[in-house]
């Protein structure tokens, strides 16, 4: 509490000096304790000048997800006003689940700097490097039956692509389900998980890995080729931060879309970034591999895929988009 | 350990003494040490008697639903392989839910012998008193899609149903969904609840409360013309153990059966079960209301409804089956 008021209060005078006799009076704490809450602050990367004779001064914020500095600039209504937050976590998705079955609020976020063990849609991983991404969990708790939550999965891809293209410019496309891609290579993978009983969702939570600032060369071998990150898209960093809040802020308006008027407005949002209708597509699993054209999402966010004998109906599995075959080898 | 096999040698003696001596050289352990294990055991409601010179005899067993009394006479492979048990609990979906989260196997069951927050579906509550029903749940993995779920719920009234037939000789039924019947009151709740992933199962749990041994003034005043139990309907009491062991064996039937050739034989045997086809039904919910004869239901287990409007498919919310009038009033 007294932290985020010494750094409030260290935000509002913009670079000038507080002195810690000041701060004392105006927070109503000794002065020892301001020296100590300044230490902490340090501590968790903010650099915070101390002038023997004129007090503190904020100079730098650090690069990190810290809930202060969220709080501080978030604009949503519930999406976000409660939060976990971990320099280090196995998954933040595990974290969320826990929290959400011990009943945690709607819009409740964990935050991760890093993730230990970081995971992808079946049990695959997902590289999630301490401070180079915005690694989160986001719980709801919709009135939707669970066969609509697949939707929520394609309604989580609606936001984060809107809010990477406002708060980045970064042109980037959903592939189905809900994989973002720039130029063919992964950006954002999402994983949704539901709590349920067969007629009523208990809570969903969704994980969403942004790869923000991570270098060609810091991904895994495997990885390359596959994935990308923003600086690598548009050749400078960008703040984890503002695309956080940007991110929170489009949830809060595509979720209160599908709960209040259903999932039509966001179906069409879907259609309008994907990059994976109208292309050739090879579909794998489950218990089948063809290949066709995607020519729409149905009214359940199925893929509809045009085959040789027919129209394919894809509610799961992997598919992948082919590439135009450039000349002849 | 110790302990379960001081009761398997006492039980192996049928009723004839074992000198403490005897034990303690069989086993491998002190004198004092059996000692503290009768002790144990005859808080746990075992009647064992101790007689200076001749030693220990076991009388009888408590009616309640030990592990060690499962685990004797169990005859399954995995169903109840794995046994939490508790004397009074919360709720058993919820701790199944831990364990199921915490990677418990597949067949791990929670037992207690009383639920003081048993819960129903759609947040109903379920009258779970101290030994005098089956209260359980049973954590399954099925490789199935997340929309085939709802049919892990038929199954388990499949189940159920065939058992206490085959434990009781009681003429029950199932009310679509899982609602097992007697004389048109409840017998059995069936509370299904699944983690998800959207193209994968995490883990099933299944929550599964039988009314065995509970008397028509036991019953709070408002499930009193709503509610029965074996004892009620066949005018004596009957074993819980027998019955649970029965129930598990045929999950494992019918589990198995689905799991290794599909649903089709499972909704036939259900079929075979119904009580409600044929019959008029109210359905209520979600957000619509209507009645008409019940036909039939579908390969996804959906009720198929054939009302003055068409063919209505009922997947969630309540159906009530309409009593037949009485002549005239």
């Amino acid at each position: 509490m007294v932290r985020g008021e010494i750094l409030q209060m260290l935000r509002e005078e913009a670079g000038r000096y507080v002195s810690g006799e000041e701060a004392s009076r105006r927070l109503n704490v000794s002065r020892t304790a301001i020296w100590k809450h300044i230490r902490a602050l340090r501590q968790d990367g903010y650099d915070i000048e101390a002038h023997p004779r004129l007090g503190y001064r904020l100079c730098r914020a650090p690069d990190l997800l810290l809930p202060a500095e969220i709080k501080a600039r978030l604009t949503t209504k519930k999406m976000g006003r409660a939060i976990a937050y971990f320099r280090r976590v196995e998954s933040t998705n595990n974290e969320a689940k826990a929290l959400a079955a011990a009943g945690c609020p709607e819009g409740q976020i964990v935050v991760a700097e890093e993730q230990s063990v970081g995971r992808g849609r079946l049990s695959r991983g997902w590289f999630s490097p301490f401070a180079r991404g915005v690694w989160f969990t986001i719980v709801l708790r919709p009135p939707f039956s669970p066969q609509e939550a697949p939707k929520c999965t394609l309604l989580a891809a609606v936001a984060v692509c809107r809010a990477i293209r406002r708060a980045t410019g970064v042109a980037c496309g959903i592939k189905w389900p809900n994989d973002i891609l720039y130029d063919g290579r992964k950006l954002v993978g999402i994983l949704t998980e539901m709590s349920a009983e067969m007629d009523a969702i208990n809570h969903i939570v969704i994980g969403i890995g942004i790869n923000v600032n991570i270098g060609a060369d810091d991904f895994p071998p495997e990885l390359r080729g596959l994935a990308t990150s923003l600086s690598l898209a548009a050749g400078r960093p960008f703040s984890r931060l503002e695309l956080f809040l940007a991110v929170l802020a489009e949830l809060e308006r595509v979720y209160g879309q599908a709960v209040t008027d259903g999932f039509a407005t966001v179906l069409d949002e879907w259609r309008g970034e994907s990059v994976t209708l109208g292309r050739t597509v090879d579909v794998i699993g489950p218990g089948r591999r063809f290949s066709g054209k995607a020519l729409d999402i149905d009214a359940d966010g199925a893929l509809l895929v045009q085959t040789d004998g027919g129209m394919e109906r894809v509610l799961a599995g992997d598919v992948s988009i082919r590439t135009p075959e450039r000349g002849a080898k």
